[in-house]
């Protein structure tokens, strides 16, 4: 039986231990092909490179997956992927695993949720993993079984067009016992800046901040999960449209407006 | 009456004619700040920039509105100027003109909508403005009478949190006669890629493509509006997760398996 071809990426560059994690345990799935940023793209959502010319540079193997940085975003990874590199349309789309949460808000400008949800765009079943734990030497054991698990699961059933699934695990000790499907926990960033000056007197600023939840209570939440030991996973869709009459109703009033010229 | 507060920014730069076409509107309806970027930020989405400081300059008003420009992303400029430029909340948070479209599935990789559903992320009824024309001295006048009235209606009407709202505007002649409320086009971008050798023999890349509409009988979407004459105005949310048993139906089942630690 032809084994599955299973595209990875992350936003932490090719040289991240969780990249090298995740594809440990996708090989025992499928043959894989890492296509990961030559530069750390943390934040980069899916942002795509327009104005620059891009690389793509075949490295070493590693654990028998073929690999290739690219010297742009992780969304730039997989269209590259998908156009010049892969020789038929993979399987499945892995990213991470990311050094950090990717929980609530945080998936819309998280790079590694940016490149599943571009593979969710190209039509492939897309999933991201990330790991509660920013550090550079983190350990990934909690995630393995869920990669397992998950991946395989995606390979059998496939996934609808257009949703990429969001995985968050906790960064305790050993493998968490429960996994739990999960809405994006209601929050915000709060004292987002760090404010210095220049040697000349120039103020400048740096991101930085506290995760504010906005529903602490909520047992159905990303952020509930995680911070009592599961596993958290949201789907998201990248089609964002509204029932309108739902979500504005004063709309088509407006566009009435616009259309019959009463001013 | 107290002037509403309205907060401006763009992915095209300080520089362009856009978003002076647009500050010249907003201000018969309140005050205007603009936020921009530095430089260009096309292609950006929600970007942030996480891994260097940013600058605040504040340069010359504009027809009456404070103007400043950021060096980092459209979604930088969001979050500098809710925290450290503005003095008071905006009741609106209007972006663009963007030169070029954002229809369809352009709207995930936009500078100009990241920066869009920045400001719904903070709770702010926020409208993003497109013209279907790249060019740097786009003529903006088919987009004026469309701002007049949905900037003015958001102000009266407000926006439920965490949606946004994107306006393509089509290069006709004059003001478009209609606007249509839409669903995003589904489609995808083909031959992403144009080719290159460089002096060394080594190959670069450089995006391009062309967009292939998947569904262009159909009339209920932006690209059938625009390519008919007409204004799109679709609400896109920033709040993208699911009805899990609508969508997914085997993915429960996946995290029994998880957790039951059945094999």
């Amino acid at each position: 039986m032809k084994r599955p071809l299973i595209l990875v990426s992350n936003d932490d560059s090719y040289m991240a231990r969780g990249v090298h994690a995740l594809i440990d345990r996708l090989t025992l799935l499928g043959d894989v092909v890492a296509v990961c940023p030559l530069h750390p793209q943390s934040g980069q959502s899916m942002a795509i490179t327009v104005n620059s010319p891009l690389r793509i540079t075949r490295i070493p193997d590693y654990n028998g997956a073929r690999m290739y940085h690219v010297s742009g975003t992780p969304v730039d990874c997989i269209k590259l992927a998908m156009h010049h590199i892969l020789d038929s349309r993979p399987d499945l789309v892995v990213t991470g695993i990311n050094h950090g949460s990717n929980s609530a808000i945080n998936v819309l400008y998280s790079g590694t949720m940016g490149a599943a949800m571009e593979g969710a765009a190209f039509g492939i079943p897309s999933i991201g993993f990330s790991l509660t734990d920013h550090s550079a030497d983190a350990d990934f054991t909690p995630c393995l079984r869920a990669i397992d698990v998950l991946a395989a699961a995606t390979l059998r059933n496939g996934l609808p067009r257009d949703i990429a699934i969001n995985v968050n695990v906790p960064d305790i000790a050993g493998t968490p016992e429960k996994m739990r499907i999960c809405t994006p926990c209601r929050g915000l960033w709060n004292d987002e800046y760090k404010e210095y000056t220049d040697p000349a007197g120039h103020k400048f600023y740096w991101l930085t901040g506290k995760y504010v939840n906005l529903e602490p209570e909520n047992e159905t939440t990303d952020e509930w999960a995680l911070s009592h030991g599961m596993i958290s996973v949201v789907p998201v869709a990248i089609e964002r449209s509204l029932d309108i009459d739902r979500g504005i109703p004063w709309l088509a009033g407006a566009v009435d407006e616009y259309n019959n010229r009463v001013v």
